[in-house]
């Protein structure tokens, strides 16, 4: 099962390697990490994507309570409370022939083609972490030449948020 | 001034706390840090955007050069040859006067309305860094509830791609 938690951190040098540090001891694999400034530049959120049982996820979040700049630390319910999504920049083969066919499945996935050269083109999408699959598998027999993603980061919805 | 680092890594339990601990030992601060798999699920990307100066950065491109499970490290120049952008999703007040008012911001901006509640409304934005604190600034006078970014990825212009 995949957990999916939102770290509040300050700012500051080490930090990020203390969180990595607590997880790789434990021998966990983090599935995807993003890290980036908050409404407050001096604080920071985390949010990291992991496998494990429920018993796990309980023990990591207690630790990261324990680890000095770490502010608050919650586990998401992606599935209930919050929307996730993440940003894919995926290169894939075209020629012209196949502009036409790949600007539509952009269109599909509401992607923005960003970049074409006279062999490729390149698609910028952002959206949940499904939908990005089932776009990848419209790309893949064009010839997937590069994809990089930023990891999955959540909110909750409506009005509330996660604050220290 | 910032710098772009792509580090390609093995997908394994480990690889982000040595990458992390790297750039701690030595008191540099990691601006932002995305962390996804690649077209290849063995291998995982990470984007590192620092602060530092040439020389610094030189040496964190060797060092991360002798770190095992790192595959390749490149420098990114996200003023000529590669395109950046970075997710965010911020949470911002707004009442029944002020949504024509924010929807017509998200439409300049390309951003998407994902969520609604009587006093919010959350929007989602794709882009560079830079247009993202023009949005910003645009939101900040209806008051931001909550903004929760990836750090940014970028990808080369053309048919190049980086691999091991």
């Amino acid at each position: 099962m995949k957990y999916t938690l939102s770290v509040l951190v300050e700012n500051q040098p080490g930090v990020l390697s203390k969180v990595a540090g607590l997880f790789s001891r434990r021998g966990f694999n983090i599935d995807s990490l993003a890290v980036g400034v908050t409404e407050d530049p001096k604080i920071s959120r985390m949010t990291i994507v992991v496998n494990g049982d429920e018993h796990i996820v309980e023990q990591v979040e207690k630790q990261l309570n324990k680890v000095i700049p770490v502010i608050k630390v919650k586990t998401l319910d992606t599935a209930g409370d919050f929307l996730s999504c993440e940003l894919n920049l995926i290169k894939v083969l075209a020629n012209t022939p196949q502009r036409p066919e790949i600007m539509q499945i952009a269109d599909l996935f509401d992607a923005r083609v960003i970049d074409v050269s006279p062999t490729t083109m390149t698609l910028r999408f952002a959206g949940t972490p499904a939908k990005g699959e089932n776009l990848m598998a419209l790309l893949q027999p064009y010839g997937v030449r590069e994809v990089v993603r930023t990891g999955m980061i959540a909110i909750e919805k409506g009005a509330s948020v996660i604050r220290k």
